[in-house]
C-alpha cells in the first residue's frame, strides 16, 4: 500500500526553525530600540533613543515608524519645561510581543548551551534569574 | 573657553546598540542553520538541515552559500553507503564567531531581565548554567 499520507515534516520536526523570532523585532535596530524602551518605562526622548542605540536620525525615524504602525510604540509630543520634545514609549501589546520574542531568544541560547563541546567554554555562566 | 573637544557620544554611551549582533548570523534562517550545526558536531546533511530549520531547498542553499563565503561552514560531498550526500559542518572560526554573537544575545536578555516591572512575569526562569 503506497497510499499512506505524507504525515511527516510537521513543524515540531523543525526544532531549529525559531518561528517566534518575529521579524519586526528581530531586526537589530528595532531590537535595540525596544530593549531601550522596555528598560525605561517612563519613555525616552528621540535624542536619548538615538544615542542609546547609536542610530542616525533617519534610521531611528524609519524604524520607529515601523514599530508605531505595528502598534508596538506610542510617539507623543510632550511638553518639557516649555520645550516640546518627542517621547517614545512601548505599548502594552508591544511589551507583550517583545516578551514572546525573548522567549524564543532564550530557546536559542538554551539550545546552544545544551551542547557540551569538549573543552568548550561554558556558555551562559552569568544568566540566572534576577527577580527571584 | 569653548574649545573643549566634543568628547561625548562615545560608543559606550550607546548601551543598547548591540554591535555584536553580527548581521551574517542574526538573520533568522542563518541563526537556525548555525544553531542546528553547533548542536550536531558531526555535521548534518542538506536534507536534515532543511527539515530541522523548516527551510525550502532554495532558501537553505542561498543561506549556506553566504555562510560558506564567510568561512563559517564547510560543505562536502560525503559517501554514505555508496550514495553521495551533501554534508554541512560548522568550521572552527564559524563556531567562534557564533559564540561571540551569543554573548551579545545574552546581553540583550540580561538587559531585558534586569527590569523589574511591577507585576511583570519573571523573565528567564529557566536559564541557568547547564554545564556546571
Amino acid at each position: 500500500m503506497k497510499n499512506k499520507p505524507p504525515a511527516k515534516q510537521q513543524s515540531r520536526e523543525a526544532p531549529f526553525a525559531y518561528e517566534g523570532l518575529d521579524r519586526t523585532i528581530h531586526e537589530r535596530a528595532r531590537l535595540s530600540i525596544l530593549t531601550s524602551l522596555l528598560t525605561h518605562a517612563a519613555g525616552l526622548s528621540f535624542v536619548e533613543l538615538k544615542q542609546m542605540c547609536a542610530l542616525t536620525d533617519g534610521n531611528l525615524a524609519r524604524h520607529l515608524q515601523v514599530l508605531e504602525e505595528e502598534g508596538m510604540v506610542r510617539i507623543t509630543k510632550d511638553d518639557d519645561q516649555g520645550r516640546t520634545q518627542t517621547v517614545v514609549r512601548v505599548t502594552a501589546s508591544g511589551r507583550k510581543r517583545y516578551l514572546d520574542y525573548l522567549a524564543t531568544l532564550e530557546k536559542v541560547l538554551r539550545d546552544a548551551a545544551a551542547v557540551d563541546h569538549a573543552g568548550q567554554e561554558i556558555i551562559l555562566p552569568t544568566l540566572s534569574p534576577q527577580n527571584a
